[in-house]
């Protein structure tokens, strides 16, 4: 096998005060952030197309990314090489799981019934190297965006063949994924919305979407495929509109058809902030709804408009992430993947590591903040008193359903001087940076 | 009664060559479009609040507005003058309907109990002006923002005693509301939200959102109150994150709580933008899940990033609206409320009729515009014809659920060279202009 | 000459009551409007890029657009076919200018040398249908932010050997610039920005910036190109930071140098907006500052975040824009390009009729509206108006100059009771309205 | 005197261990960094208007603070009370420098004369408080947005009479700035600017807006005031587009008008977000044309489209802050004033003292994490490699101004395939990271 990273060995722990730039400054796999390891809590995974096939395009610039294996001509040989690359980069840098969309592993060809083929040689290859060294694939999903045939979108297409397709795929991406052991399967819908309401019938459309998320939790019981289903929300971007707008949209489209018991969700960080929620917000809001699968880690930059997928290195984010994480008793079969990519001019090879190491460390710090804040119990000690008036009194008859409207103005027209306390925000965050800094 | 607007008489059509400001060029109440008049179908409301208690205020600047209502001193002779002032104002204007909320209209006292007091005064003034001149009510509701007891939230506040507060002051709002023949009662939650989620419980807060819901539900069933309820959703402003962002937010949590068969929805244009979405993707999403209730119309700017309220004088935008509206049969029991006020440089008292006649005339011709849209087709048929591939064969299995993944597949294998249509939105933004201009 | 438009004729007017896409409904080239007709007023140009070689891919999909040119495998067979797509495009709209990037019109090859030679032949046959058809070059530019080796930057490049190939590419497009006649030359600097401060020196990159102007400037004596500079703004897109920013950024940088004098400003409706400024508001500002150069027609989408370069369609935006050019006495050398592209899904070749059919209509209907605003005065007047007490007295004294602090607190301590009018804000909305409906 | 906040007792540091939330964790006022102390770095000071005046509203709601001195009834006493209240914080908190507009310190009366007498008496009040605390005035102003007289703006109005007001407010401001020994003298121009173009003539407004400032500085040469004139920019809030949109605008009216020799830039941190910009990118662009003056430290929400002057706690933010700050030589007149408001939910007394610690804190830890950055030269010495091609070879001649066009175009086609480096930006950020946590 092919070494494509000669002069980068296995990344280690070095510690904050290392100033080797290929070293991990906080991330120790086997260190104990209370009973589980680090590398328990956070599940690291490579998203295979940023990190494999990502060129460092942008609208208005060409390929900049430097890869050895772009080299090779046949693109079957090109596929090959990607996997050998993406295994040596997990092994290199520790990372346990990976994470793939089907076109991401093999070529698309000149029939649909060629393009399994490819897809069938790529999992046997990509099998027997999950074998070779434990690397497990984190989840599956079906790329429904990039191929003009799905222009109009996928599930939501006004072209009833272009629906069988992605149908197809779906079949496909599922079978693979079973087949690899994947632990989830995602749908993100980049074209499952809409460009203008003007040509649009959403209400058929959500209809069709929902049809086809039904097929495949019938062909899942079929096949015996019983990882998760996740759905991943975005706003905009590929489409003007996404119909998965975040996770209150995913929600009650899933409520809406009676799906809401087979899926949980998939949040991304830059995907949250491009719907004007914090990612906090969204853990949370699914966490509450047991809706939590899974997280796509990165983050964007909060002056721009549009998905930057930069790799995280805000401790901030990664340790109120982390929170919410800590509070859902962990991801389950979830994890964490960096749905990110080097910035356009980080083009070199040794990049796709520092970008590694500087998401791990991120997270790593993040996890360890994380763990004591919430252990400590400062925060959540201020939130217990903060609704104390609910444990007694008329709080409690309020929470037990034993009070009306009329019980309530009974008691008001005797309690209408009303102290509140501060919400102490600031004190608040002064103590998250204390656990941080 | 005394006249507060002695110089400007009765508003009437005058057409688009009329330069006089104080004449309608659009609104001509009594034209008939399709089987309705244009006052049936747009049941125009004024906002008691922007109307007739808004100064003009802003975060760095005091009070502008001139009205003569407030040059008395006492509260309530204040609070009696502005019901005179206010329907004259309508009367002038034709508008058949107003909303108000309970602070508007009488002021708070130094309990609750002579609040009320003061309530039961103005409602038995305003119920003889509604009864002299036809005027209705259409919606009600209770402020539970503007008093700093409601500073963590009113329903969601984490003080008890809050709580028990609003329910006794949604009680006496509904019975205000009832007592007027109001054909609705809204919710509008500025303060049911959060700051930060450092100090807060969501899933507690949200719980309790639903508690007061369903506590108003059970009273309005006990006094008889059949007026249709709505949630008016607000993505932020005042509060960082409010739980009702949008329609999308609204849905899942009344069908979380069951309680998505007693409420719809109230719809504001600048609500729906600051979420990210345009008013009409807001409209068209209430509308398919049979959710539309009511229209709080006025305009934003795309370019500030807080509700400016602005009276709506876009076409495009009052067309697209009122296209919805048409296609939804009707609002109902709803109507076209103005949730508007003044610029703050547009403090005179004529600027009232100004501003009134300008949003008045703008939705006028959104509805001719938006009528002859929809019954020429010229839209409906393009998506007719471009969905018609869901009519027979695979698409007509699909929809039909004949066809699972695997059938999908068949069908793929053999038809993996698509072909599909341009969407030709450049085309159908300039027949919409063809019927706007 | 191949034709590839055969199923449409030339474009001509039928006026709003035809229901014939292939129709202009507002555009009559030579209708008057004032002294000038309208095709002299609106001087429209196609951008041979988004038009000749755009593709439709956006961040996650592909190509989609049909061009028969494209199906020509040697890349300069594609560049001649492309020149004759374009000018029957053009003839049959009856557009009368053009705009182009060097590497539109001809193939990037292995060497600057190769490069300059594909140009040169390019540009020949160019020339030869320019003469043939009487249509001219609005203004020429190099691209200098496709190539991977502009990824840092062209001028503002950390590397110098980019900046001597800039330099390079820079001289060239000058040079056919003049060969064509073009009457403006303009520089958009895509790459001239920062993607992180951790790793520029913004100083050094903005003092080298200026170099390469000046270097042009020199150049344009030296070769006698006498056609007008111009800078195009852009706040982002693609860096995180473009130095561009807008029309306050480009007149600063200017001054700062001393290039003021030899610069203009080409300002495009999507870039104001993702400033955060109007369109009119950035005409506006470069008019009185007399640097008004040219227009880049297009809009963007109020809801998303990055540049989306549609036909414009929205009347109110082109009417603004035009009162702006009409205050300027027009654009003089200037014209109004459609820096636009068909949405991705608007693939057929008839769209790109479609489209322009639509830019150019609603620029004719904003000219029209415009041009009646403008000479029945209603806002001017307004202006005077509310400006007067600047023509005399102390409002006299202070344009003057003849008052300082001290005059100025003698009158306002016996004038501190001061009365304003109203602003009128609805009210103007409302008579532009009349203009436009 | 009275004792507003009898327990607290003066703030001092305990480290970062400490659970107290009334001690300093990073802020060691004494502790040298480099040859400065941190209180001669940051030199932190109290804004007057949030801290003693501000009331806890916001735009859907009524005052939450509470604040002992404002239950004295008479304004006067009431301003009394606040010099005491004021002068007892920062004692306490061991803040050495504040800022006032004049509004703030004494309230508006009848005439101008008489407001003019209440100023007085309040400076002579201040003025001995400061004689025996030796804490001293940053800078002053004068509140020319508040009052409704400003709705048309101050020196932009197109009402004389206003603008003679302004000119009389600023003459008094500058009288009791030099009385009471300010350092600076600052302009923020809320309510300069428009709100719709409609209206508007913005050249002539640009023009008083600059007649204004040269008043003030013949005013100041007149009366021998010497200290710094600043301009602090915003975009927009209140109104809809303000003139001094950022520091490139603020430069370019300044240098248009030739007023550029006699200002300094005030920069804001919220205001260079609400601008597009991050808070680093405005000084930096100040600090490279000499322009840098002071700063107003705080921190937007950036997903919130207005200004919420949160105290800063946001540790990144502060670093960068700083690091520009020792790069342009420190602040000199300037300083580091919290323009920040505690959240309307944090309205105890008590809040104050947490709200100035959390913000002390933020910027000592930024202090010193910059410092070290700076020392050790990490990023100084990657910028320095970076750009080294212009230190020899064709970037010398470039630089050196010794080569052109036609050099540069000789230089490239022989060296026409560039090697670039990568910008290492993921990896520049894990530095910065490494020295803050």
């Amino acid at each position: 096998m092919k070494d494509y990273f000669p002069d980068i060995s296995t990344i280690t722990y070095e510690g904050n005060n290392s100033k080797n730039p290929y070293s991990f400054k906080y991330y120790k796999a086997d260190k104990k952030i209370g009973s589980k390891t680090m590398h328990e809590h956070l599940k690291f995974a490579l998203a295979y197309w940023h990190t494999l096939t990502g060129k460092g395009v942008d609208p208005f610039g060409a390929d900049t990314m430097i890869r050895p294996w772009d080299n090779l001509a046949d693109p079957m040989d090109k596929a090959r090489a990607r996997v050998d690359a993406s295994f040596e980069l997990m092994q290199k840098l520790g990372i346990r799981y990976f994470c793939l969309h089907d076109r991401d592993i093999a070529p698309e060809a000149a029939t649909l019934k060629e393009t399994n083929r490819n897809l069938d040689i790529l999992v046997e290859l990509i099998g027997k190297q999950m074998k070779a060294t434990g690397i497990k694939l984190l989840w599956g999903t079906a790329n429904m965006f990039l191929n003009s045939r799905y222009l109009h979108g996928a599930a939501t297409s006004c072209n009833a063949d272009v629906f069988a397709y992605a149908g197809a795929q779906v079949k496909k991406a599922m079978e693979i994924t079973k087949e690899l052991g994947g632990a989830n399967y995602v749908f993100w819908g980049g074209r499952e919305g809409y460009e203008t309401l003007l040509n649009t019938d959403m209400d058929f459309e959500l209809d069709n979407q929902a049809r086809l998320l039904r097929m495949a939790i019938d062909y899942a019981k079929e096949i015996g495929f019983t990882g998760q289903f996740l759905i991943e929300p975005k706003p905009k971007e590929p489409t003007k509109h996404q119909y998965d707008f975040d996770v209150a949209s995913v929600m009650v489209f899933l409520r809406k058809y009676g799906l809401d018991k087979d899926f949980k969700i998939n949040i991304e960080s830059n995907h949250a902030t491009l719907a004007g929620h914090t990612f906090q917000h969204e853990l949370c809001l699914a966490r509450i709804n047991n809706m939590l699968g899974s997280i796509d880690a990165n983050q964007g930059d909060p002056l721009l408009g549009w998905d930057t997928d930069q790799y995280p290195t805000d401790v901030y984010n990664a340790t109120l992430a982390m929170y919410e994480v800590l509070k859902n008793g962990g991801l389950h079969s979830g994890g964490i993947n960096f749905d990110a990519k080097p910035r356009r001019a980080s083009f070199e090879p040794s990049d796709l590591f520092l970008c590694f190491i500087a998401g791990m460390d991120t997270y790593a710090k993040g996890l360890e903040a994380a763990y004591k804040l919430l252990n400590n119990g400062e925060l959540e000690d201020f939130i217990r008193e903060r609704y104390s008036s609910y444990s007694s009194g008329i709080g409690k008859d309020i929470v037990e359903g034993k009070a009306g409207l009329k019980e309530l103005e009974e008691y008001a027209l005797q309690h209408d001087r009303i102290i509140n306390n501060s919400g102490r925000q600031e004190l608040l965050e002064t103590i998250v940076n204390r656990y941080i800094l």
